[in-house]
């Protein structure tokens, strides 16, 4: 059957759940009071065994796919891989989209007010890391009465949750798919992350965290972050072939506005996410990357980091990819093959370095979609199929 | 005959010239009353053949060896390569290190009083191109009574002067010393500088370049682009090894101090600089390197824009350099092969990234040092020996 990848889910909605019981951090504070906002699409099998989960990562959501209803252009950030007929095909799967603790797009983050001062977290929102928004997105789970997971998915930091997941609850993720991720960040990466921090804490408009009670945003500090991150996230060969040395105009223009497109492209990227992103979502978020270390707990050795895993597991790397390079995810595999795990590894040859991994790449996307036929397969085997499913199949 | 490279040139001394007649700039502004410091070391020959200009790069000037009188730590910032008995063998040359214009170690640069209006030039000062530096750098060799330069050499933005000085004065070159150089700024490279330039430009410090009325200094913005600057200076390898992800402390800090050793190095870096560059100067001289590209007025083609060049060369680059990686290094050999110039080229199996041009490695020295042999040898026979050189030889 070929399948449709031009298909979008179509509308869908967030839902939110509160939490009352307080979520014990890896800091050693605790979080209660605090609401997830997620999107589902697809249904849930009878037997409750095709539910996938995607894990966002920076500067993304719980709207994974879909539109909302009168947004336009509010396609979700996974769309070309989430939908019926698509890689992770919504008319086989069940899938759930979590926005994370601390983020500034719906679930309980800095901008929140916080319960113990009545006023925004802001700065005193608490650093939370990859493992604590494993244990907060389990909970949605158990809430959503689904004990086992088909798959934990995710690219980049989401990546980093779906390998969290497979060694916090190895008996709940039964396919963990690692994408353009990395067992660790390097010096290089916590300097990038450092600098983008540096740039938002100095900025006088940021006031200790506190800039929601002043009226300001921290604008050029975030702005400069964005940049930074963003030549982080495409490959020098990339930028080369869309900019190059181009000019805006005819010739130089011996002033600090802008000369070359490249200019024009970051600073206009940087301002977009300057209006919309939250400048303490930020630091938190960069932070939860730094300290994602797994092995840490072992003596740096990842492969007893991982186990006691029971997943199968997909990582994929995209060759061009230098923040989280190809070698980053041999690792992984390298530990998993050390305990004998299940693991196929796919190293797409990409132009567009980290970004890659939400691009359409036919062969990224057929290694993903072929992956998902075998989980589907077992499903199949395994568990009652659903009439859904099998009218599907029959199509 | 064993060189001594533990030797520094010992106590030297800044000069200055001051130039009335108009300098006309790329940009179609001119710069007049203007002052270029340089340093001198060795002696020039009777027959002036023995002179070697050395350029710099971003944050280095006129001071490339030896210490000031009376102040510790002093030494120039070449001070590896240039002295009795090293590589550049002050006993052979008589080599010249001179600040460019804009900078802000003392030749007329932004901090100056602009005569046309009584105040600091801040950003006001005109925007210099490589070529400018040249032409200004052409003056000084005329006012020191050297028609022909032995070598002109330098390192990343310094090696693209020693190019344009083989372009534009091919006569008064005999020898040219492109090291850890590109013949233009990749995107990303031009990209990295933009970023830190806006750091610059949006501190509300920078009051559109008159901070210096205002009494203050960009710092925040200076920072920001310094630790920028410094983690492209590094190869990923050798901040890994340097820095790898040790902590400052034992655990942890679960907020935004220090806890990675690599943060607190690149914020140490980022203050220091901040303490001592000037903004204005940081922001034209990422300009003039933005701008390198003699190929351009020739479609493109850099085997053209090298076709009038008289100089033998020497190309050296570093394994580890993602700045201005080895590649961009060739792209300049095979230029010059094109045209049936005579050049050597070195890649030299360093760790250390773009910093390794200023860094001592062994083999980087030999070959630099043997170069300069040839260079010293072609003297000898070409033109009279002086008495300091036969002396030198007879030790």
């Amino acid at each position: 059957m070929q399948k449709m990848f031009m298909n979008s889910i179509g509308i869908v909605t967030p839902q939110s759940l509160f939490f009352k019981e307080p979520l014990a951090l890896q800091s050693g504070a605790s979080l209660s009071d605090y609401t997830l906002v997620y999107e589902t699409y697809g249904t849930l099998n009878a037997d409750r065994s095709n539910a996938v989960l995607v894990c966002h990562a920076l500067n993304a959501s719980h709207h994974v796919a879909g539109t909302y209803e009168g947004q336009a252009r509010s396609q979700g950030w996974w769309d070309n891989m989430v939908g019926p007929g698509k890689a992770l095909d919504t008319n086989r799967f069940f899938v759930i989209g979590v926005n994370n603790l601390g983020s500034c797009f719906g679930s309980t983050g800095p901008m929140h007010t916080n319960p113990a001062t009545g006023k925004p977290y802001g700065a005193a929102f608490p650093v939370v890391t990859v493992e604590d928004w494993v244990h907060a997105q389990a909970r949605l789970a158990d809430a959503l009465g689904i004990q086992q997971l088909a798959a934990v998915m995710g690219g980049s930091l989401g990546g980093m949750q779906a390998m969290a997941w497979s060694m916090l609850y190895p008996e709940r993720v039964r396919h963990c798919l690692v994408i353009a991720s990395t067992p660790k960040l390097s010096a290089q990466n916590i300097a990038f992350n450092d600098v983008a921090r540096q740039a938002i804490l100095t900025d006088p408009d940021y006031h200790a965290g506190d800039f929601y009670a002043h009226g300001v945003v921290p604008k050029n500090g975030l702005r400069v972050a964005r940049m930074i991150g963003h030549i982080t996230y495409l490959s020098d060969d990339d930028m080369a072939e869309k900019f190059g040395r181009d000019l805006r105009g005819t010739d130089y223009q011996f002033g600090y506005g802008v000369d070359f497109e490249i200019e024009s492209y970051l600073r206009y990227q940087g301002d977009k996410f300057s209006e919309y992103f939250d400048a303490n979502t930020y630091l938190l978020i960069t932070k939860a990357l730094d300290y994602f270390d797994p092995a840490r707990a072992h003596n740096g050795d990842l492969a007893v980091a991982l186990a006691n895993t029971q997943a199968e597991f997909l990582l994929v790397s995209f060759t061009t990819d230098w923040r989280f390079a190809p070698e980053r995810s041999r690792e992984i595999v390298q530990a998993l093959v050390k305990n004998n795990r299940k693991v196929s590894y796919a190293e797409i040859d990409a132009p567009h370095g980290h970004d890659a991994f939400l691009l359409d790449d036919h062969r990224y996307m057929a290694v993903v979609s072929s992956y998902y036929d075998k989980v589907w397969q077992q499903i199949q085997t395994q568990f009652h199929a659903t009439p859904q499913a099998t009218h599907r199949e029959a199509a």
